[in-house]
């Protein structure tokens, strides 16, 4: 309970009660279920720790799990220092079969009312009640759980989340479906009655389900069951278990911009100089896929007649302060020199007639890290985009596909994303001390510790921004990128979600839209950036929280723990004392709304779609101020705000008694950071904290401890400071204080 | 070779060098396969009739066929009486894998060009070379695979077809993936290459695969090859392999309505009142769901609030021509006298709160089928609508329910419609002596001799159009009943299309239109299904074709014959020798335009769709007729046609040399057909011939021979009759010619 950072030191709760509770549960292991006659209890829960919890049903040996390709082992200490909140009464009721057509089910029931959010990066909605989802790695459906990242992993309005921990195909009834033997299910109605005849009710086409029930073909199933005081403490548990949140290097969260497909050496530094030209922050150049000597399938050799010294080539922008991130696909091209070491260690199928490695193989991944660190890494590049590990069924490999490893089509295709993502963040760079910043197409369960984003092609931009609400639900980072918009309105609100996103990038090469193309645009997203530049001390400390504390910093309005709002309320709940912990202990009141998110921990994100310039806003609980002016916009009431009133600038709205630490000054780069000047700005009229973290910006030292970490609070009107821990220079200049509101 | 209702008859074709071949083929039994290494041949295929081989991968011991679930056996000696063409290079190359995890896969490889059609009921397209298809019965989706009747049957350009005789999921790859081991994988194309580099052709995003690769869930899989001398010919082997085509009762050929849900007996006769007012033919009545005492789920009793007295009722109606047909679906309601029987015979989940019989039980089906005949077939009924046994996935059982006689779910879900139609016709009406025609939202493989047609809620114009030559692929049968119009042309387009189907019913309630809404439209939907009963003759003798032989009655222009056209370049191919029998042997010239079908052997229906009154149609070779004037119109070329030209009459195009045998004066119900006469429409300059098929109409007598069978030969211009069989009464009058080309 004694590290600062830890969020939830602020909400003991109801301990006592759910003790009692636990030790009364009636069930018994191993028994027929209640109201499911023909399943069998989930016989043993382990506690993994502190609200973690895991049980095996059948057989699950030998398959693999999402857990076993996290980039780090579970922060069981962390979680130890959480609250130790009690299994659920669901998972403690879950049961399931074996079934003799080679399936596995299991069945988690629900409760009136009970709703299910999560199953990773979804683009349509977070809330799943009512909805089957069947889990696989595509890129191109929109909705029904085909996506980059079909994260099984589910959290329910009742306390709890539940991972299954496999690397199959999942399809998942959330409460759809009756049982014969249910003692739930509602009454039977009549759709036809005669006029005379009176119902139960209306007849309804999907009566209400009292379960989530989920199978996969196999023999056994690993499931791990989080429990916890809020959402946010559920979703901060599960990616405590896979390893804590990605910390990215400090140059990650500057401005990111990738050149034509076919752009030489020239050509890039040529574009560079045009952003310096017009005054456009910029940290990192994506290289398209013309870079290679051969691409789709690829090479990853250098195209030297657009890169006749990429070395030196790199070292210049180096100097500049600029890093290079180089597009790859996983399809490798007869041409590259690693291709006939490679062909015995992939897979029966081509994708483009390229090779498909099966990195579940060491030999195989220690041939692409030695490529890869020859002619990138030891140049100084940065990162990669990898491409194309998504796919629809008839680009990627068919389900029947086999490996030399034995590793089913299947699994290869769930997990392909985070193998690539493993071996090039483990073994490319925390094996050389520097960190990435990358992107990739897929990613899957319990990924939350890889520096890897996702993105993709072109989405609506709703659902782009209900991207960002999905991914904080599951572990894992959304980019919503601009590849064009169809106008300058769009531009502007789309830089403005992009801008307040995990990676601020723009890839608009293919509709060749510049920064500076939409000329009465331009100050705005010069604007736009530059705030995003200001706010990095805010951000990267968010940042070292997600790693930390497993807080996502970029996240759905379902994860705001509603410290703005008047406590009383559950200060009378906990005197009360409580009788049924799993009915009433969670205390959240749940704000589901996709078109709002919070970009760190005071910061909420009300974007103008598409080409508006107004909009409707539900505030939450609690005082809500104009970042620009910290003048009050309301209290849990409903606005209208508009583009205007911000000047263009990206709608944000602070947390009363908010601190928030950032830039006095927009930098061009990231490295011009060292030493700058920091002033927090405080909004409303109640005192508050924030911290301030600060390290080397680029290497692993900080997990030996290498870090500064501050706190501040506002006593009376004067900013004190605390200095949690001290390990790494100072990053940052002056310190002061700036009053909002007025 | 001696009956007369074989047009195989007409096409020897090549039958020696075929010999030659099947001796000289050079593959072994069980040995790895030349072009993937992973593979092994499939070991042995079984000669079952001429142009029928099986075989079997693995073990699918103790798996369900859907050829167990056909109506009756296969007709073996109708099918030897076929040409004896030998099994394809494509079927002798097949090879197989059993997977590690769990799946069986096959692969039938394919030669470049080579295309692949069918999969049963889809409303996209018939081609489905390049394209992935996941059966399952699915009424949702469109496209893809997902059906009403996902069959797993295709048929080869390269002159073959494959029944993959498994009732599970199967997920089929139609030349979709390359292998790494493949000889014929096109050469790699950097898709970004240097200006100055040549490439070796285009950068293709999906590479042409070279087979077929199909695969399920299990540990082995039954396959069933077919050969034939022409696309109609193999699909007639498949019906007939299957039992046969349906032989439908004549008045189900006349015409269908549907009444509103909640109508009582009452308002039924008065509707069919209001039918003879307008001088609308009408033979059956649909009663939807409002006929039962509960709905949704279902009691099978009658509602006597609407219904008091059902057995007088159905007696009117009979005495007057009318038959009756009953909506229903499979779950059944708490209130149901059979519910407490059937309750332990049904499966786990329920669906709208009905259980689920398991109706591979017998007692379960002799539970329904009691409580049928005591209800519905002895006061009359026809037959019935057996709706919502396709689905969603989430009306339907989970993929994870169990069913009482160990079936999956799956396997349920894919055959229920098959169950429920295989216990409604052997054993309520087949027992008795009665023919159904009768109407079901889901059939899958081998369902051909079921006399149920699929229907559905409503498509797009071209969707129904494309249903009708799909359908007649894969040996079902398909209604594009109408349920509503945009307008009073759309109306008459769509009037004109279910009336040239296999049912043709209006299914209209929900919308309240009538055949006489548009009242503008009222002659021509009059005239439209006058039509229909003019030309009942010739439809009952193509059913009549479709029973004994095979041929679909309603079918897609990929199993045009040719018959018009000039057959000199197949008698030179034949003359000069075949060396290669499977690369050449296959002398069908593939008309691929779902949006032109055939009604019989000679009728082509050209429809103009949605509200179009102005269309193209590309003709195949051979003279073609206008069906009213008997005007030539074209050969080989494409014209243009227009709903003025038909005097909004439905748009109908007449073969070189046809025959049709039509009533000279339509009729209000198909009971008043007996005794009336007959004129045998000439079209062209050709001579021809027509066969005409009668019997009584309604029972199975003729199978054991209770039918007449006379062709009638036009030889310099004098109608000569030959009497092939006499084994019944005869059914129509006079019989006079009348030329319609002058």
């Amino acid at each position: 309970m004694n590290n600062p950072m830890n969020r939830h030191d602020r909400k003991p709760l109801w301990l006592i009660a759910v003790v009692v509770f636990s030790l009364a549960f009636p069930l018994q292991a191993g028994s027929p279920v209640g109201d499911s006659r023909d399943l069998k209890l989930v016989e043993k829960w382990e506690k993994v720790a502190n609200g973690v919890f895991r049980t095996v049903v059948g057989n699950h040996d030998g398959e693999m799990h999402y857990s076993d390709l996290a980039a780090a082992s579970p922060k069981i200490e962390t979680l130890n220092r959480l609250p130790d909140v009690p299994i659920s009464k669901a998972l403690k009721s879950a049961s399931f079969r074996l079934l003799a057509d080679g399936k596995v089910l299991v069945r988690i029931p629900t409760e009136p009312g009970e709703k299910i959010y999560g199953y990773g990066l979804q683009f349509d909605n977070t809330m799943k009640s009512g909805q089957i989802v069947e889990l696989k790695v595509d890129h191109f459906k929109k909705g029904g759980g085909a996506t980059h990242a079909p994260v099984p992993f589910y959290i329910s309005s009742k306390g709890y989340g539940v991972l299954f921990n496999t690397a199959k195909y999942i399809k998942i009834h959330n409460q759809v479906g009756s049982r014969k033997d249910s003692k739930h299910n509602p009454e039977e109605v009549d759709r036809n009655p005669p006029a005379d005849e009176k119902q139960a009710g209306p007849w309804l086409a999907l009566p209400p389900g009292d379960a989530v029930e989920a199978f996969i073909h196999g023999k056994g199933l690993e499931m791990v069951g989080f429990t916890g005081t809020s959402f946010q403490d559920i979703v901060a548990r599960y990616n405590l278990f896979s390893g804590g949140g990605a910390m990215p290097p400090l140059w990650g969260l500057g401005f990111w911009h990738r050149t034509p497909a076919k752009y030489s050496a020239e050509q890039t530094a040529a574009e560079i100089a045009e952003f310096d030209q017009h005054r456009i922050p910029l940290d990192v150049i994506g290289l398209e896929p013309g870079w290679q000597s051969k691409s789709y399938p690829c090479t990853y050799e250098w195209q030297k007649k657009r890169f006749p010294d990429p070395g030196k080539f790199a070292k210049q922008l180096l100097d500049d302060g600029i890093r290079l991130n180089l597009w790859v696909n996983p399809y490798i091209s007869k041409h590259s020199r690693i291709y006939e070491k490679m062909k015995p260690l992939s897979g029966s199928h081509l994708v483009w007639l390229g090779i498909v490695p099966d990195y579940t193989l060491p030999e195989a991944r220690q041939l692409l890290v030695d490529q890869h660190k020859e002619d990138h890494f030891d140049i100084g590049i940065s990162g990669y985009k990898i491409d194309e590990c998504d796919g629809y069924d008839f680009w990627l490999w068919p389900d029947y596909a086999t490996f030399p490893s034995g590793t089913s089509a299947e699994v290869m295709r769930q997990t392909y994303g985070m193998q690539l993502q493993s071996l090039m963040h483990k073994e490319l760079f925390v094996k050389n001390n520097q960190r990435t910043y990358s992107q990739v197409r897929a990613s899957n369960g319990a990924a939350s510790s890889y520096p890897f984003v996702i993105y993709s092609d072109s989405y609506g931009h709703n659902q782009y921004v209900t991207g960002l609400s999905s991914a904080s639900l599951s572990g894992i980072l959304w980019c919503p990128e601009i590849r064009s918009a169809r106008n300058e309105r769009e531009w502007i609100n789309r830089m403005h979600t992009v801008c307040f996103s995990p990676l601020a990038q723009l890839n608009a090469w293919a509709s060749k839209t510049k920064p500076w193309s939409y000329k009465n645009a331009t100050d705005a997203v010069r604007n736009t950036i530059e705030l995003r530049m200001q706010l990095l001390p805010y951000l990267y400390t968010a940042f070292a929280n997600y790693n930390q504390q497993g807080i996502p910093p970029v996240r759905s309005m379902l994860l705001e723990t509603g410290e703005g709002k008047d406590q009383s309320k559950e200060q009378e709940r906990k005197l009360d004392g409580e009788t049924d912990p799993y009915a009433d202990g969670f205390h959240q009141k749940i704000t589901e709304d996709n078109s709002l998110y919070m970009f760190g921990p005071d910061i909420l994100v009300a974007p103008f779609l598409n080409n508006s310039t107004k909009r409707q806003v539900q505030l939450p609980a609690g005082n809500w101020y104009d970042f620009y002016t910290g003048k009050l916009l309301g209290n849990g009431n409903k606005i209208t705000i508009t583009a205007k009133q911000f000047n263009d600038l990206p709608p944000l709205l602070v947390k009363e008694g908010a601190l928030i630490p950032m830039l006095t000054k927009s930098v061009m780069r990231t490295k011009d950071i060292q030493g700058a000047a920091i002033e927090i700005r405080h909004y409303g009229k109640k005192d508050g904290t924030c911290q301030l973290y600060e390290d080397d910006g680029q290497s692993y030292d900080f997990e030996k401890g290498a870090y500064t970490l501050r706190t501040f609070a506002l006593e009376s009107g004067q900013l004190k400071q605390k200095i949690v821990k001290k390990g790494a220079k100072p990053l940052y200049g002056d310190v002061s204080l700036r009053q909002m509101t007025k």
